[in-house]
């Protein structure tokens, strides 16, 4: 089972691109996926509380409707977030026009947006991109699409796998706002499996729990997050509770190696790094001190330079809010990538130049064992911090 | 009541900074500070829970002897964090060396370090710098002092306050690992006034509180941080019930004067930016969206970049730790400095120029109302995220 970087066809579904002028650039930006029929769908989103009109747009339809849904519209530039009851009617009429134009329902049509906080959507430049995109549909259209959702992207994200008759086939974008849980980070994944609208959504919020869930990029979360997938059943393959396991697992696949795609294109990133807090007698004691050092700036710009400066990362497993719970530094153990640096908190003798040879890598493995003695273990994917980073948000609106 | 940027002379204290080799470059790296008999004591200190071995040694004196202390001996360059058993002895061992140079017991010596984490202190250096160190002691060294401990600090950082015939004066260094409570911060704080311990550690506990705690720069914390204020008693004024918040006042004013003065040296800090959140009905849900914001990687990028890229606020405060406290986008509103942004989760018509100019200002206020109907209220002083930043992080051992 092995995962392409490319779609072909998902028998069910056309997608089509195009370029409304939404952008300040020319660049295609606004993306229409049509299914041919209504389908099974489920969603996870941002846990931010200050949640964009998409996001709860799209939460009021999947749970009225989680079995009808037949096309899904997402445009970049603009995010609609913090955009108050106007946001709210835009989101629900571009919803109305798709509708209208492909013939189906409002509330059959799922909406993302990505860009820009606080500035209301370009509505007639929106109204007239719909025929547009509609024109454009076709069954292979998923790489323009994946291009046409980027926003600080340098690369278009796009992940498949065929197995057993069912082929599950996803794009995202991601780049900056990147947190647990989830990103500044839009997916559309579609599958031709024959699957009910609640295991669709119990396969997806596992997967999406041990991929999406687990990248950092600098720790601000989104307004916007939202995974959709949506299912058309054409394969005629069923997934019920007896490969249900099988498919959350070909959909794993998907969703990891979409999230590794979104963190090695993270805003400025030059590195890769997981980050595996091991040894702990809880698991959010191992999830907050692994989150803790993957947003940690001295830690991240430690690794921008190639410089193994592991105490920031003890620093930063010291500052954890882990509340009342101990952290003993005289247990603490350090390894990166297979050099042991720490061992019960005494630094050992090791090599200093092929420690920052180590840091130095595309990839690298930090593992902290706790010492709690217990066997609780969290790991994280993120990014380094680096001068691209600041440059690219310090003018992104201009 | 005016705060000086400098300091003459605090009757009762004696001053000495020499170089001692402990840095990579020539420079004054060691500091004593003397008083000509036992001092009332007290310290406020990093709540990290990797603590470095100075912090763990310090603690122990005052607990055991507060009204006996007699010297501080501050290191630049190593901050024997992270340095285990070994770690724990040395600091230990130079203030014995401290003691027996001036003729005291080694308990009523206190040990400040900083620098980088993991490296064990260059002893026969530390050894051979204390007689220099005794030597160089004057009563107005305080500015040299003050250039001693700056690590990545571009400018020494002095205050001082004379009223009401007692003196208060200190000197800080800070720049980076700047997080509540505390930040890779050191202070050194002493006065003439005549003050019981404890009536010492409650105004010192109360302005830290508002002064040194208030403060952020990348949200990581130091496991270093550490205040001192050592009274002589020496100007015969006695501070006692009736006159206590007099004193902690003046404490307030010469702590808050040297917080500022880290933040506005914070590295690669261009603006100096107060964050207000107003509106809350409970204090701790108001200072964690305050400090959420302060430490956003995007909204320090943008205020870099001069641009009023006031979404990531709000996403920012949505993305706060706050449990299942609720917090409710249509009651938020917004400010930059006196030019309202945002009213009830709605963006207003505002002049985006004006907005942009004020965000380019040296020094910037930021308002966020929560309209909770609640009278909680937090303020944070922080900075922007620059390039520089990521210079001074991305190559700080080497």
């Amino acid at each position: 089972m092995e995962v392409k970087d490319s779609i072909e066809i998902v028998p069910g579904f056309r997608v089509g691109a195009v370029d409304a002028g939404l952008r300040k650039q020319p660049a295609a930006d606004l993306t229409l996926i049509v299914a041919d029929g209504p389908c099974s769908a489920a969603g996870v989103f941002t846990t931010n509380q200050v949640k964009a009109a998409p996001v709860l747009y799209d939460q009021a339809c999947l749970e009225a409707n989680p079995d009808q849904i037949q096309a899904v519209i997402i445009n970049a530039a603009v995010a609609n977030a913090c955009t108050g009851d106007e946001g709210m009617r835009n989101a629900k009429q571009t919803a109305d026009w798709v509708a209208e134009s492909i013939g189906c329902k409002p509330d059959q049509v799922l909406v993302m947006s990505t860009g820009v906080i606080g500035v209301q959507l370009p509505m007639s430049k929106f109204q007239s991109g719909i025929p547009a995109a509609k024109a454009a549909l076709r069954p292979d259209g998923w790489s323009d699409a994946a291009c046409a959702i980027m926003t600080t992207d340098t690369k278009p994200k796009i992940s498949s796998l065929t197995a057993d008759g069912i082929t599950i086939a996803g794009i995202a974008k991601g780049a900056g706002m990147i947190a647990p849980n989830m990103a500044t980070m839009l997916s559309a994944i579609v599958t031709d499996a024959d699957i009910a609208p609640q295991d669709l959504h119990s396969a997806l919020r596992r997967a999406a729990g041990v991929s999406f869930n687990h990248i950092v990029i600098d720790g601000d979360m989104s307004t916007n997050d939202t995974v959709l997938l949506l299912a058309s059943g054409a394969s005629g393959k069923r997934i019920k509770a007896d490969n249900l396991n099988h498919f959350t697992e070909m959909l794993t696949k998907v969703c990891a190696d979409l999230a590794k795609k979104i963190v090695k294109d993270g805003e400025g990133a030059s590195r890769f790094i997981q980050i595996i807090v091991t040894g702990a007698t809880h698991d959010w004691v191992a999830k907050e001190i692994a989150n803790t050092i993957a947003t940690s700036p001295l830690v991240k710009t430690a690794f921008y330079g190639g410089d193994a400066n592991w105490g920031r990362i003890l620093a930063a497993a010291g500052r954890a809010s882990i509340s009342d719970h101990k952290l003993d530094q005289n247990t603490l153990s350090l390894w990166y990538d297979d050099l042991q640096l720490v061992e019960k908190g005494m630094p050992l003798n090791y090599d200093d130049k092929r420690a920052n040879a180590i840091a130095s890598q595309p990839e690298i493995t930090v593992t902290l064992d706790l010492g709690q003695g217990g066997r609780e273990e969290y790991t994280v994917w993120t990014c380094d911090l680096s001068h691209d980073y600041v440059s690219i948000n310090g003018h992104y609106r201009t």
